[in-house]
């Protein structure tokens, strides 16, 4: 057998915080204006109560409330899958797993935040959200998330994306969500994502009916993700493995990151790795220390791996990574020594997903294209050794809308980068 | 419970055969120039041993090779899933429940036929295959699955959509695949289903180390796609239900419809619908006559409804339903009774996909579309009598290639259609 399904009534009842397995406790976010730390009160008017605690919360398990559960079965549990061909291709002794979100509506691991994220604001009475979006992964998950919920949504998607990318643009409106070019004063702007946040905050602080929705960065955001690394780690017992001694995943601000590792964060001997796009190294190349969230500055200041907020990172497909900062949690853990990072060029990425495709049949999003360049790179260095290494990677999302991507690649048009 | 899975060890091991079933023995397929019965050996320069086997087959089940089994695990079984968002929007007191295709590599029903031809062409010492695709949906499935055999690709793709949706061109050469625009001789013209047949035939005659493949109309492409209906039954069960009222599936050559249906047709009680666009309205209102396959003539005559070799039909967004003709086997059901028919505009269609992904979740294929409409219609009806009906219909192919057509929808720019 090389694919592991379980029954949708044995998805995890309750997700994982991280924060009481830390070495020492996190550091607070700072108020931008006063540099005081943030309470409760002051991330009010952006997010339901729910979230709020959950942003704080040390508790070591969060319940999963049934009406969410009820929505996350359309498609979980995701299958476990071992990548056998690739192994084959490879001639590695090592085994390789991946955990394969790619089944969701929106084709990503995002819609496991979005649809908390829109029941709980939905329950606090809250009837449309504001968000912002780059490539649109999230704004696709947001917009069939409030959806299921009968909430209204407003996109900031950044302008560039917004009129060469069209097709999540499409999705976006298919559910049913307003989307709108960002900047929304500077028609003649290409956008960004820090200048989209500004507008999707300034919108929802202009309105009592409207929350903001972020899909990413945040505590409450990778804990709502952890379902991932919980399932995976059933489904890696049913494939008789004890542990992986390496969990693998892409990195921009770290959610599909935090949610298939911060359930191994415990078992010492697993390393963590997280990989990032060498024009965006964050984790590599950034300093720790506070940060905007925004490039304006009207975030909360966090404490994180950072290139600064100002730092405007090249265009590469993808979008996703293409974050100054990173989470938290994520610094927090490499700071420590518990996890580890590397980054790759674009072009090695996209070499490592054709491969892939060709061998376990599956087109990678390119985000989720680092993961499968690390993996395979993990599992040559285990031919070296001999080692029977166990890898598990996160399979984060398809690639059916970033195909102009690969038709880049595949002709030689992909810009050269140093490496 | 809302959905229903299947371990891998669960696929089902053998093909279901409509063929012994029929009312009447199926009139053979005539020689293009004799208009004599074709004989194996005629079909010997196109097919291997072991399809033509299969396509004359009286043989109530044909077993699964293993190495196919294999592959078709990669995403097999697949989900059974209740509408019960769609249900509870429509009001109906019908149990809706649909086989979800969209999960497969290619995003569509089409690879379960692609790997078994693949495999039997690569077993009998074939090294490339040609083959035609419209929109792209059968190309790419076909370039997953010869990636997966090492058999090289020489795709034909009509020239207007190489040029104007060149997502799936991509994909093609993702998986290793060469793709052309068709006609080959002639650069200025749009191209056709039909003249694409011609020029991967032609190809194929011309090379000892090609074959010929088909996507769909041929009895052991219908075979191949056996597994849906067969899984289905079983899920069914599971979900306590003894058999459904009715079976739906959309209709241009018939496999996805066959692939459902089929494993259905002794249950005397449960009605077959096909479903076809008002703009080719093959079993509607086309005739059941011998015709030829493709435009010019090459192929085989055929006994089944068709509208004219010659017949073009309008451009849509369901580029998989533009065939004048159909399978034999679908059209001798309809023919003697056991299936019905029923044509939709596309307007009325996307109506119906919209309310799909806006309850369900998921983005829907336009050709899918379809039988979401004709499956929207019955739960309708449903609720007017009062009826308790249990409703299957298959959900064949995800819609994140053809999100442009949503586009033209949500912004009024489908072209009006008679209906």
């Amino acid at each position: 057998m090389t694919r592991w399904t379980l029954s949708p009534d044995r998805i995890p009842s309750a997700w994982f915080n991280v924060a009481p397995h830390l070495s020492k406790p996190m550091d607070p976010p700072l108020h931008p204006g006063t540099r005081e730390p943030v309470g409760p009160g002051d991330l009010a008017p952006l997010f339901p109560a729910a979230l709020i605690e959950q942003e704080m919360s040390t508790e070591p398990w969060i319940d999963i409330p049934g009406e969410v559960l009820d929505i996350l079965r359309l498609w979980r549990p995701t299958p476990l899958v071992r990548a056998t061909r690739l192994e084959q291709a490879l001639g590695t002794p090592a085994r390789i797993y991946f955990k394969d979100e790619s089944g969701s509506p929106a084709g990503s691991h995002k819609p496991n935040t979005a649809v908390p994220q829109a029941f709980y604001n939905a329950q606090e009475g809250i009837r449309r959200l504001a968000t912002e979006t780059g490539a649109g992964q999230w704004g696709t998950a947001l917009a069939f998330a409030c959806s299921q919920f009968d909430l209204d949504l407003q996109v900031y998607m950044v302008r560039a994306s917004y009129e060469q990318k069209p097709y999540r643009r499409v999705a976006i409106q298919t559910w049913g969500g307003a989307v709108v070019p960002s900047p929304v004063d500077d028609p003649a702007h290409p956008g960004s994502l820090g200048a989209a946040i500004s507008d999707a905050v300034r919108d929802c602080v202009a309105r009592e009916d409207t929350h903001y929705a972020l899909g990413s960065v945040l505590n409450h955001v990778l804990l709502h993700q952890t379902v991932i690394g919980l399932e995976a780690k059933e489904q890696l017992a049913l494939a008789g493995e004890r542990l992986p001694d390496v969990v693998i995943a892409p990195c921009g601000g770290g959610s599909n990151l935090g949610g298939i590792a911060f359930p191994f964060v415990s078992d010492a001997d697993v390393r963590l790795l997280a990989v990032e796009p060498l024009s965006c190294p964050t984790l590599t190349q950034g300093r720790f220390e506070y940060d905007f969230g925004d490039t304006a500055g009207f975030t909360p200041l966090l404490p994180m791996y950072t290139l600064g907020h100002d730092f405007v990172p090249p265009s590469i497909h993808a979008g996703g990574l293409r974050y100054h900062g990173d989470s938290p949690l994520v610094s927090s853990l490499v700071r420590d020594g518990r996890m580890e990072a590397v980054a790759y060029p674009q072009g090695k990425v996209f070499e490592a997903s054709v491969q892939f495709a060709r061998t376990e049949g599956k087109i990678p999003a390119p985000e989720c294209g680092h993961a499968i360049r690390a993996t395979i790179d993990e599992a040559l260095a285990a031919k070296e050794t001999g080692e029977e290494k166990v890898i598990l990677f996160n399979y984060c999302g398809h690639g059916f809308l970033d195909l102009s991507a690969y038709d880049d690649y595949l002709n030689g048009r992909l810009p050269d980068e140093q490496g």
